[in-house]
Order: structure tokens, then sequence, then C-alpha cells
């Protein structure tokens, strides 16, 4: 039997995201400035990762405390070599960090992300960039927006005049390295440029705001991209898997561009990754 | 006969080009919001460049009231075929708009930088960020600040625990592109990862910022990075030519570390362009 989810709940669970993503960014930002000093010891890891758990400790907590019925899927507490427990119920999935390199070396591109799935479809979607005051909200069917402005993504109709968001920071087994390049090779000479920023949630949101017109990435989990996913669709991205078909949140990548034209080119002009998984 | 500059004359000059930032960041600004429509109907270069132009104008009008003997090179009122009439005079060098490219696809990394030299020497460098709110300034010898905040790059000595800022927007030519890549290959093997933001100004800015560890960028004018390079040396940057040796404002090129070990890792292990000017 489905999951129902009135209008009024929809909100009120919009709201709970907003809320843990505010608190935990607080608890991100002050970490952020605090690890400066570490990570020029050269020792900066540990603490970040005790941020990570820290922070995904925190939220199990206030999302059983009001929410018990409710399932959760976190970066930190799930083992990466099963599959995923994943049902229609109700189900809260989070990145405390997204971008912990990023915060490691002190690039502020980094993100608490959250997304809640009903029938395995995202209708809750949350990104907090703390360090950038930047609060990306969306509800399945409203809109998004950051910091309350709604966003629209761009109409560019062709990849050739389309600035590409494409992550470099896979795996480094020859294999990838070679596909990597093979990429951006397409990418600077068929397109309007190549931009990266390390983190797949900031690059989901960056489509939704228009901030560039094409986008793909491979090696993902369901946390890195949930609540990306869906800001960047409610701003009216065309989202897919970068095989063609729908994306698959499970699936370990996703593409987008601002028009399916775009996306589909994108899709068509790249050489697919084999590995799914990082 | 080398020119003088008084302590009092320093930043009376400085408060100038902040001025002068302010104002054309205005400018920028409302053009950047406009150019979204236009851009959307795949038509966003000539307003740009109309944009860049009618900046450039009125700053060399506003220089010329207050400073009539003062000199001025600027990206679209030089002859890039011509070698610059580069003299020891007081010299504004100013870009118009640097990361043309965000401009145009709605990217918000978008700048107006402005240097000051004297003897050939950057002496005030002042890079307006204004689509994110961030202004840089700096003066020789009295730190560099953001928005008023002090900025202190980091202090990393290790490229391979370095994120490093490489623009790959060069000349599409066969040999560049294959210059790109390997120094693509060795970026994401070989550090922490791969940034780019699409434009030089900003990319100084990051570093100065300890926002990235290492950074390398061809086919620059010194309208593009004599602000920035300021900007980041007055907060500890190690600024160098790609090649060794000290950088050359009119070398078409710049390296940069938080330290000097880092910077000359960097300049050790990359493929350096043949190509001096874009």
């Amino acid at each position: 039997m489905s999951v129902q989810v009135s209008p009024e709940e929809l909100e009120e669970y919009r709201d709970f995201a907003v809320e843990v993503a505010t608190k935990a960014g607080e608890m991100i930002k002050k970490a952020f400035y605090k690890t400066k000093t570490v990570t020029n010891k050269g020792s900066g890891v540990d603490p970040v990762t005790e941020t990570d758990k820290a922070v995904e400790k925190w939220v199990i907590g206030f999302i059983k405390e009001r929410y018990p019925e409710h399932r959760f899927i976190g970066e930190e507490t799930t083992d990466l070599d099963a599959p995923f427990d994943f049902r229609d119920d109700l189900t809260w999935i989070v990145d405390p960090i997204d971008g912990t390199n990023n915060f490691v070396h002190n690039v502020p591109e980094v993100a608490f992300s959250m997304g809640l799935t009903a029938n395995k479809k995202v209708i809750v979607g949350v990104v907090n960039l703390p360090v950038l005051d930047l609060m990306y909200t969306s509800m399945k069917g409203h809109g998004s927006y950051c910091n309350g402005r709604k966003l629209v993504t761009g109409s560019v109709e062709e990849l050739k005049k389309s600035i590409v968001i494409y992550d470099t920071s896979v795996l480094r087994t020859p294999w990838n390295v070679d596909t990597v390049l093979k990429n951006v090779r397409n990418i600077i000479t068929k397109t309007h440029g190549l931009r990266t920023y390390g983190t797949a949630a900031v690059h989901c949101c960056k489509m939704a705001e228009g901030h560039a017109q094409a986008f793909v990435e491979y090696g993902l989990y369901c946390w890195d991209f949930v609540a990306g996913l869906l800001i960047a669709q409610e701003a009216g991205v065309h989202v897919m898997d970068p095989d063609g078909g729908p994306c698959d949140l499970m699936g370990h990548r996703i593409l987008m561009g601002c028009t399916a034209k775009v996306a589909n080119e994108l899709s068509a002009m790249i050489t697919h990754h084999k590995m799914h998984r990082p």
C-alpha cells in the first residue's frame, strides 16, 4: 500500500527539514572555521569525520524524537557494502556534510543535505550551505527556493552554448581517469566550458539557480543528490540517468540539463563511467 | 627617475579604486540580471560586450577627471597585437569584466578588476564581485581584505594535500588541449582535487582567502591578474612565474601556492603551455 502525504503534512515535513538543516548548518559552520588550524597541521581528516558523525548522530536523534515511525538512511550509519533497505515508507535520507574534501581544504562549498522520500520518490529536499549562508528548499510540486527566492533554471537549447559542471574527483583507477580525461576533452572543446565545485549537492543547486546549463556526475550515493535532485527538478531542470531513462536514486549517478535537449546532448556526448559506486 | 608614492597617496589611490569598483560593480550587477533573458534567447554575447565597453569607457573618463596625469591600460581599449606601452608612471590597469564567459552564462563569479602600478609594480589592487557582494582590496605592504575582513592564506606544505585551481578554457588548438589534459591528469591523480571557476581574478582571490592551496593559469593579460596578484601576495600567497622566477605582469601566465613549497611543486609537476597569449 502506498504512503499518502497530505499537503499539510508535506509542508510540515519541509519545515522540519529546514529546522534540522539550520541547526546542522550551525554545527558545520562552527567546525569549518575551527578546522582551519587543524588542517594546517596536516591532520585535518579525523576532526572532519568527527563532525560528519556528530551531525548525523544529532540528526538521527532529532528525527527519531519527532517522527519515531519514519525510516532513516544516512552516509555515516549505512553499510555501504550491503544493498540499502530502501522502502516505500517515509524515509529521511541525509548527508551530514556533502563536500567533505572541500570542508577539509577550507573550500566554502560545503553542504548539509536532507531529503524525504515517500514510495521511493523524493517529496522534500533541503540543502544548506552554512558557510555561504544559502538555504535551498523544495517540496514536490511546489517549486524550489534559495533564501526564499524562487528558482528558475535557464532555457539554453544547445549543449555547445552551455557551461558544463563535471566532477573529476572519481576513483583513481586508470580506467576511471582515462574516462574523466575523455569527458574533459569533449567538454572543453565542444561546449562553452567546464566548471567543478567539489560537491554534488552544490552542483544540483547551481543547476536550479541557472548558474550552469548542464551537469553530470558519477560515483554518488543517494544522500549526495536526493535533495538536490528535487531542488533542480522543481526549478525546471531536466533530470535523467546519464545512460538515458529516468534517474535512479540508487543508481550512483545523475545527469541534468536546463532543458531536455541539452541533457540528451550531454548524455550522447559523454563517455559513460563503468563504475556505479565510489 | 622612479615614481614616489607617499603612504597618504597610497591610501588615497586605494580609496579611489574602491570608489570606482563600487560604481562599476553596480553597472555590472544591473546588466548581469538583465542579460538572463537575453542569454536565454541565445544572443547574450553582444550586450555583454556592450557592458564591458560601457564600464571601461566610464572608468577611463572617471580616472582622467581625477588623475589626468595617470596612464591607463584596459582590456577593451588596448591593441592586443602591439606590445603594450607599459611605463614606470602611475598606471591604472583595468578589466571591466573578468569572467565574461561566466557573465554570459549567468555564473555569478564575475569580477571588476583594477590595479595601480608604479615603476611597473602593483601597489594597489581591488577586485569587486558585485553579484556575490564581495569586495577585495589590497595595498602594497598593508595586507589584503574582503569586505573589511583581513585575509590570510593557508599553510599547507605539500602539493599532494592541496586543492589545485586550474583553468581549462584555453585556446582550442590540439596542442593546448593535450597540454590541458596532461595537467588535469596530474592534478586529479596526484593532488586532493581540481577546482575551476572561470575567472583569473576570482582564482587569485580564492588563493588569498585560503579557499584553495595552489593555482596556475595561462593565456592571461595583465588586467586579468594585476589586482588579484597583489591581493594574493598581501595575504601571504607565494606568487611566481609557472616556469620559475618572479611573476611577470606582461608574461601572460601566473602560478601560486599557499606556501613556496607548494608553488614550486606545482611548477615542477605541470606541463607548461607554450602559448603566452590567448
